[in-house]
């Protein structure tokens, strides 16, 4: 069992990433769920987490928090994910309730009292973990791992930076500075799983509403993404941060430095990764470079398949 | 009686604004002392707030804060402070406790829950201060003015950025773009009060122990700035603050923009003051440019002479 | 007939750019050809350029450019091209002799006296390019096109910058706002051209001089790119700008805004290519994204074996 | 006999600059008179250039330079020197003829062919010297010093940045960096030669017309100097280098290192001055920090009355 906070904006393809860790077919210890200004607003995407939990039935704390970057301007993007952040199937409002407190404390507090080490899994802007780097520091000796969607070698918000990167990139530059194992899945490996129109009607035949409500959101996400960048599917990015832990096995890494671009103008926020070890600066990322297609999207039938309920 | 919440790195030049603004002279109405990494650690920094509480007898909570800057590696000044962070007068351990919890929620809270407004009087980095605005940024509506020791149009610390704003350039930003009015005494004005050996010898015919103290700190205070800056005296920066608050009438300001320079190399750290207006960028700061030195240091003296105690 | 001037630092690939240009199958009046500090220093790549001309007995100028980029300090590349820049094969000391004054000069003068529009086809840093465009401004209405080997989406001397914009990267700011039509040859592309065993094995059929001198530069270039990237041949880079210009069918192109990263750390000298259009800035730049690579090297062959003399 | 080259934007104090150099008392060799885009664009510097030297009947080459900053966009400064770049005194059009070929070119030259070694004084942005020194870096053997008005601790274009500098920061920090002795007037002390009222009036009791022209000068720059900064004079900046190479006691310096910010935003174009020392970087400018106003403007007097003519 491995203990996870899920940080998040959900965010269409962050909903799918909870699922995932939520499904039986996972060894998942879920500490909380955090939130995160980022997809939408803070508020928004709490609500959007708890209709998530109460879908799932999944009993865990759902924690506010950072409503802004770190340094820089808020930014959000509803052209990809829509008015409310999980636009296309329409869930029932929240009877869970948030759980009292900020996130940052949140995971400060779950980190120092957890007996065995946490992991972190941000898929939304870093915002909420740097400031619980910056706060107390001395939380990283029990994190295990900070397994991230973010960044690429190139990007979608600019066409150097993606989005959750580039919306709090101080952030992000705390993390990979922090001397914490980062696992990063950016656009070079989440752009390798598309939910394309095969994989809609693969999902519209499983039948359970869990199933249901994914069908719907790839369906939404597949044309915002199909509108916005002429893709044909919807990448289901954050998905890949809990498909590597239940089955670390199906991606490739590469090993290497990542800086983040925070002075420049047409590249800032980016993730400058160093595939090619033309810097000589030292090895802090584990890179995600790919992916095996077909055991990713089997998995994520089974997965889907494990969930009970009409 | 004007709340205020001092969060300082104390620091010789930090320990007379807190003396000025405990002394009888002050109408302040001290809700706090808060402690940030800057001049030395803030392990050391907190021990000193905590002596000079002694000292005073002063009854207030000090609340350890933020070790580090926000995005920056953490930088401190032990060649002007000495090894302690308040080299020079010899003061016993400690009998205060601090208080529990970080800083940054003690701010929090106590802007929250009061009933009127408060002022903050930051004479460290301003990592606590921006860590707040950046974790509850409601608590904007509840500060009544931001009154600072930072910056100026020159820099002390590189040719271009003086020491606070440096250390954590990030926040500084923060806060100077938060929307609340900010007062900065910047070197401009702090080094027009630099405590030389005239102004120590009519201390030292002060006959209680806060100005004994004072002068001891004045002594060790003024031999590093000679030896570092060939000044003929330590300028004591922060007492600015607490003085302006009991008598803002001894000081000259311009309102203008400030703007933080984050991107920088060579003036990185930089206050960028529109002396000039020619940005046409809007007012942010109340900008100290002049005092009248007469006046400053009669206060000065008249607030020593108000302890008791041998 | 297209007019062209043809600036490189010679250079493995600058040589074979300089032999596509030359061959029968070109069009193309090469009105002069100019060299630039770049791959060494410009000393040695005027000598390369002169010793190229001799072995084609091509009768144009050769003028010696700038010996240093417009801001920055030097960087050259002895690890990929050799001591001499151009290592391998080994051709007499030029017969040749450079033509007196400096390419700046050169590019003005006979872009203005030119009756017809003038391309210029850089293949190393875009320095001398620059120079003339700041001395002289208004020879930018008789320039037809620029058609450049540099920059790309990724970077092979650092993981954002690609070499010759890098190593000038004011200079290829200053190309790139010019308003000239700009058609830019990255890595994208110049990566789908690699000089592999088959290529080379095919060369070495080719049975004159100028093919031999050819296969040899390919095993050299092909051992550094193996050593250094671990690549299995070296890529042609700048052989694709005189090759588009013979033959511009076989490329593919994606006309947007290109911006040079002159501000930043980590991504300095990066060509932000926006691709997917995210930035709303105006297109300046057809940015070559693909080729025909079977095209390519059949017109590579029947190039080489145009040549006559052993 | 001190060999010269006056590099200028005149501009109402480039134009007292060439008049002292120009004068009896002065013992410069002036080699030639080289414009720049500045104050306004170059074709009208060039003409105030040509119409200052038939005022003063002076026989030396007038060569118009560089169009266009190195990299950045143009920008001038109308509201400081008028349409024309010298409003004020009304002078006939020009009788002389400017030198045929480019600035660049002939400081190259002319450096390269003086038995001496040149000063150069550049009074205007250093566009031309950088290009001068970037085409044909071996002219840094045969110049002596470069004397130059620009910079400064504070700015008057931006907070941080003198114009002349700000035009053109990367020439600067092209200049600063060439390891040749660098002389730098700033704001620092060419604020402190203000020609207030009283100057003029001093001046209207000289009876030649050299002195008529100065004085109608001052009054159109002092009137735009109170409009624009409120200021009760305009500061005769560029007059400085002049009056140095004739009287270099006059002056105060420090030796210091200057590194120009050219990555910063607020802060870009600053000439960042290390006056306390606290950079480490290595001395390279003799940075003016004061003047003996009284000898100042006595030896500006008995410049202009040592002219003839009516």
């Amino acid at each position: 069992m491995r203990n996870v906070i899920l940080d998040c904006d959900p965010g269409h393809d962050d909903a799918v990433s909870i699922i995932i860790a939520a499904s039986k077919q996972s060894s998942l210890n879920i500490l909380g769920i955090t939130t995160v200004a980022g997809n939408v607003d803070v508020g928004k995407n709490t609500v959007n987490a708890l209709k998530v939990c109460d879908l799932l039935k999944l009993d865990v704390p759902v924690v506010k928090g950072a409503e802004r970057p770190l340094v820089k301007e808020s930014e959000i993007a509803p052209e990809i994910h829509g008015e409310s952040g999980m636009d296309g199937p329409v869930l029932p409002d929240p009877v869970k309730v948030r759980h009292e407190g900020h996130a940052v404390d949140f995971i400060i507090d779950t980190v120092k009292q957890s007996d065995e080490k946490v992991t972190l899994v941000p898929t939304g802007p870093l915002t909420n973990i740097a400031l619980a780097l910056i706060k107390e520091p001395s939380i990283k000796d029990n994190i295990e791992e900070i397994v991230l969607m973010g960044g690429g070698t190139f990007g979608n918000w600019t066409p150097a930076a993606e989005f959750n990167i580039y919306v709090d990139a101080e952030a992000a530059e705390v993390v990979c500075k922090s001397g914490i194992p980062v696992t990063m899945f950016g656009l070079d490996v989440t752009h390798q799983v598309i939910a394309d129109q095969k994989v809609i009607d693969r999902v519209a035949q499983i039948d359970n509403k869990t199933a249901v409500f994914v069908k719907e959101l790839l369906i939404f996400f597949g044309k915002m993404y199909e509108n916005h960048f002429g893709f044909n599917g919807g990448p289901i990015h954050d998905a890949c941060t809990t498909m590597y832990l239940i089955n670390p096995e199906m991606f490739d890494f590469k090993e290497t430095n990542v800086t983040i671009e925070t002075k420049g103008e047409a590249a800032y926020g980016m993730t400058v990764v160093d595939l090619l070890r033309t810097t000589g600066k030292k090895k802090n990322v584990k890179f995600a470079v790919g992916v095996n297609q077909e055991t990713f999207w089997e998995q994520f039938y089974h997965i889907l398949e494990s969930f009970s309920g009409k």
